[in-house]
């Protein structure tokens, strides 16, 4: 069966080269949850193409941070399909999903809700980087000034945001135009700047939109005022066993410095599996969104490491701020 | 805070010598998910006790075959608690939780419902297994021929029976007494031992039942006729990725001599994972009973290997048998 290429295309060409260079004999296949349901074609084509043992993993996968690591250690390489890097591996080869979805009307459309006479600070997600200086050039020829940064912080690509890090965004832009599809990376750019003004130009839906910030940051502060309510004898303090969520440092701080706190570690964290332990209120180290987004399908109040210490009154409510990673794993 | 003792005990004393003698930095815990809520009072009776790091197992786990390896890589030792084990090793210390509940009284009551003049096998669990020659005593004593085997392939004790391994049931008796509490054994000795008198007597409960395994294989036999009348053309063949349900001769033989068939590596297999392949059907290789307990909670048909060959014909409806586990891992 030949590969059908839709909206977001793979370079299957490089997969099948890559494969042979390095005299494969079992491959692992990792695809985002959206992108699972390719995963018999692609095992199609390489079958076709290559004698390689395909090993398709059915974990879910959340990012470039949540490596299937079983298939790391058990194949000779691991495809990891739909997201870019967060730090190079010789074991792992990232084939990032490129959407062709065209983007100048849409940039256009998105910079009619922006101010003119402000710069305005561009930014994407993998599956439009390819396009990012494209997107650059209709908007300085619409008349704008645009800023720029990222890549290092487990960023791959200048714009690139990631559910964890939006520290492409440039502090001095007053303005924000979101290049991508979805709510979760628009979400995550509210609640790490909530004060400044986030268009989002979704060229797969061709939609555009404004956001505000202001629901979420005002739930975290439900949420702290849950856990003080609660005053919880027993804090579960979660460590994540993904490669790329390990913030072993923090949990160590945590344990260390305050003694009604328990190290719990979890791969997949939900709220069905936090029920069974007698802890009264958790401190997520893990991915930050687990945090944010989820955080309120609880039963128990689920706090970052900075609300924890804003709950325990340790700091200010005026410090509270959005979790973010900054670093990569070092094994 | 003092360990409460209750119906199950823990040789806490047993874990202390351990961390001592190994001199760990870095413990594991692993509960099962019934004895998770005293995680907390283990830690603490812990950390009085020991200067170990204490990591406590949040992932689900199902047995003994579930060991959490991240633990084991990441600590000195994990200590497993709640089960035996099915192959011992350096790396991880078994607590067996032991039930203290009376077996006198159910164990006679139960014995009322068996043929006096037939022997009967006796089997139990790991939380009973101290207490199998007192059962066995009582048993004779009011005139039954006591029959038991086990030991080997899995299995700690004489006896024992595990969710995929009920080998411990003597072939030649024709009625069987489980001394133990729950639903998942008698299903599973029902299911591997249709043809036999089956009698529960259950300690904890104080409850004596007999069980009829026919609604299980019936419900077998559905599953089958529901994937031959959906005539799949794409297999999803599941390989566990947990240490003890990874058969993977299994899956490398059902890859190499069916075409339409495609790899899927899981650690947690549940319904909603398999929702975003484009199988059509499943053949399961982990834990047996996935397939048979869960498996009609699956959008798509979930098979063993034995029931896959009779749906694709490649075998009788009469082949129809119950899939066990006979050996342990090798690494």
């Amino acid at each position: 069966m030949e590969l059908q290429e839709s909206a977001f295309g793979f370079e299957i060409d490089r997969v099948v080269e890559a494969i042979e260079e390095r005299d494969c004999e079992k491959v692992g296949l990792q695809f985002p949850q959206g992108l699972k349901r390719r995963a018999t074609t692609v095992v199609d084509t390489l079958e076709e193409r290559t004698d390689a043992r395909l090993y398709v993993s059915g974990d879910p996968c959340y990012g470039a941070c949540d490596l299937d690591e079983w298939l790391m250690r058990n194949t000779d390489m691991l495809v990891h399909f739909g997201h870019s890097p967060i730090k190079d591996s010789d074991d792992v080869l990232y084939v990032e999903s490129r959407s062709d979805a065209p983007i100048r009307d849409v940039t256009l459309d998105a910079a009619e809700k922006l101010d003119a006479d402000a710069p305005v600070c561009l930014v994407t997600t993998a599956q439009h980087s390819h396009v990012f200086e494209e997107a650059r050039d209709i908007l300085e020829d619409d008349g704008f000034e645009v800023v720029a940064s990222g890549g290092g912080n487990r960023l791959n690509n200048t714009g690139q945001v990631l559910g964890c890090n939006y520290t492409s965004v440039v502090p001095d832009a007053p303005q924000v135009l979101y290049l991508g599809g979805g709510d979760f990376h628009p979400v995550g750019l509210a609640m790490d700047h909530p004060d400044k003004l986030l268009v989002v130009a979704d060229p797969v839906n061709d939609q555009v939109r404004e956001v505000d910030g202001e629901k979420f940051i005002r739930q975290r502060y439900a949420e702290i005022s849950r856990a003080r309510e609660a005053d919880p004898d027993k804090w579960g303090v979660i460590l994540s066993t993904k490669i790329g969520q390990r913030r072993e440092e923090i949990a160590q701080y945590l344990l260390d410095n305050y003694d009604d706190t328990y190290l719990i570690t979890m791969d997949e964290i939900t709220p069905d599996r936090l029920l069974h332990f007698d802890a009264d209120a958790y401190v997520n180290t893990a991915c930050p969104r687990i945090t944010t987004d989820d955080g309120p399908r609880y039963d128990d109040p689920v706090l970052t490491r900075v609300e924890f210490e804003i709950a325990v009154g340790e700091r200010d409510w005026d410090d509270l701020s959005f979790d973010t990673f900054h670093g990569a794993w070092s094994t």
